[in-house]
């Protein structure tokens, strides 16, 4: 890290800052709609970097059929593989994502240490992904999450379009929030809303994070956007503003769907990584390792990427005395 | 704009929110640094359609040497194009940026309507940008501002590299203050930061535009991002959030330079003014004629351009009804 830019703007490292934390997920989200399938080798050294890079939690694919999503059709391999003693070059939590009963059985036998399953606010999204209402979807939900915790795994449960669908357009925040109590009601409180459609706004992110918050202050809030409409690191400024610890985002802002017209990558990991070692928070993090990550994937499906610290590069240290007289 | 999304979140417009100001510099600052110098009545049709669109401040170009700078080389003749009666098809302002005595003597003959003109506060920067000091420079932007303001033109005074230097690092919040003392002082009350390198944070934003309103309630904040580091929009919103009035973007985010590795468009405009109706504000702009500029203006520079909502296209309403439920 010798040359690079102390990122601090101010010099200091605010220690009274609660910690964020970083939770990777563009092995899954990110790869999971690329066109080409990546072979498990790849896949297995880029996870080795993401964890060397000293993020918290990295997911690595989700149990879904592998007829569906031939993309990740190795998730169970790749826990078996990260399973193993001395595999993890440092400590960090592996997660999966189970959308039914079958891929949670299957998570349970691999190594799966925290558990991602959600709900969907929108009807018809629910019944385009699960057949079942969201209703339904929710008994179903609760009933894996009481299993998993029951087996003595984390788990982490979300509300999928959380700020708005793609078919119905908005989702009223009441419905996301009786969801969300719910999963308190059941001492589930490590809670995500993922933007799915990109559709959320600064304002949105705060009231809703703020209602979960007020409904129980030790929710622990977990936000995962997409950048749809350009606005996904505003939506996560906004996270970080009223409180939310977990960060769900994808390095070189994986998550494009390649099929349509519509870019919709994650929140990128590297770009919030900058900023938040520019703030202070998370110098522990090897902003380098994340880069050199996006870029080789970049290169590896020849395409330029979303992200902007991988093709820019992070800022770096011009003049040290300029800051030094910074104090 | 039948079809189109109800973009306001929660169905209202509020009224009480202070106007937001768009000052679209995309013809000067995204297309100073194409390759390609554009015609002059390919231009002359892009601000046509930009003026259509509804935006409050359209920036024609700068004047600046034709030898040095050859895709402004029109800058005069736009101008005097857009000066005769009936040439602009709505009330709007034209602005142009002036660099020195002799720029502003050319702006006064050909029409310029409001004076851009600005003062680094990096002192590498400034001497790279003009061979002079910021001491040096900012007593002659001061006695240029005096002489336009004299002849009864609008005057936008600015602080380039406000946030940081590519060549300093950090820029002291204290050399950004004393420049912005300045202008109040001369009664210069419009006053720009500008990131010209991209080293902008949210927090920094928030502090600084707000010790430039505690200096002086009366001031009238503008601001101008550059995506360097992925941080324009989040940037945008915070100079929303602290009661900046003046968003200086680019449609399509143009600006990234060609000739380097560092992508640095502006602030997009209509991903910027696509966040802004969806707060309810501004939904007087023809958001579709921005996107179909940027779209227009990608296919003649043969490339994908920064911004997002030029490509997915903006939201839209795919069941009114849903919305309609909310009332």
């Amino acid at each position: 890290m010798v040359g690079y830019y102390n990122l601090c703007i101010d010099g200091k490292t605010n220690e009274a800052i609660m910690e964020t934390i970083i939770h990777e997920v563009g092995m899954r989200d990110g790869l999971q709609v690329e066109k080409a399938v990546v072979p498990t080798d790849q896949k297995i050294r880029w996870i080795e970097a993401l964890i060397l890079s000293g993020v918290d939690i990295v997911q690595l694919g989700s149990f879904v059929h592998p007829g569906k999503v031939p993309q990740m059709a190795d998730t169970d391999q790749l826990f078996a593989h990260f399973s193993q003693p001395g595999r993890k070059a440092r400590p960090v939590t592996l997660s999966g994502l189970v959308l039914n009963e079958k891929g949670l059985e299957r998570g349970m036998t691999c190594g799966v240490e925290q558990f991602c399953m959600g709900v969907s606010a929108s009807d018809t999204h629910s019944r385009k992904n699960t057949g079942m209402s969201t209703p339904e979807a929710t008994e179903r939900i609760m009933a894996m999450a009481h299993n998993a915790v029951a087996a003595g795994k984390a788990v982490q449960v979300s509300v999928q379009s959380a700020f708005g669908c793609g078919y119905e357009g908005v989702v009223p925040e009441e419905k996301v929030l009786e969801i969300v109590r719910r999963y308190l009601d059941a001492g589930l409180r490590t809670i995500s809303l993922a933007d799915t459609a990109g559709h959320a706004i600064p304002d949105q992110v705060e009231r809703l994070f703020g209602s979960i918050l007020e409904l129980d202050p030790r929710a622990e809030c977990a936000c995962h956007f997409h950048d749809t409409y350009g606005l996904a690191m505003a939506n996560a400024c906004a996270a970080l503003r009223c409180g939310v610890k977990y960060f769900e985002a994808a390095f070189a802002g994986l998550g494009g769907c390649p099929f349509t017209a519509v870019a919709a990558g994650n929140l990128c990991t590297e770009d919030f990584v900058h900023l938040l070692q520019r703030m202070g928070r998370r110098r522990d993090i090897q902003l380098d390792k994340l880069v050199a990550t996006a870029s080789e994937t970049g290169q590896f499906l020849r395409r330029t990427l979303p992200g902007t610290v991988h093709r820019t590069g992070p800022m770096r240290d011009v003049r040290p005395e300029a800051q030094a007289a910074q104090g």
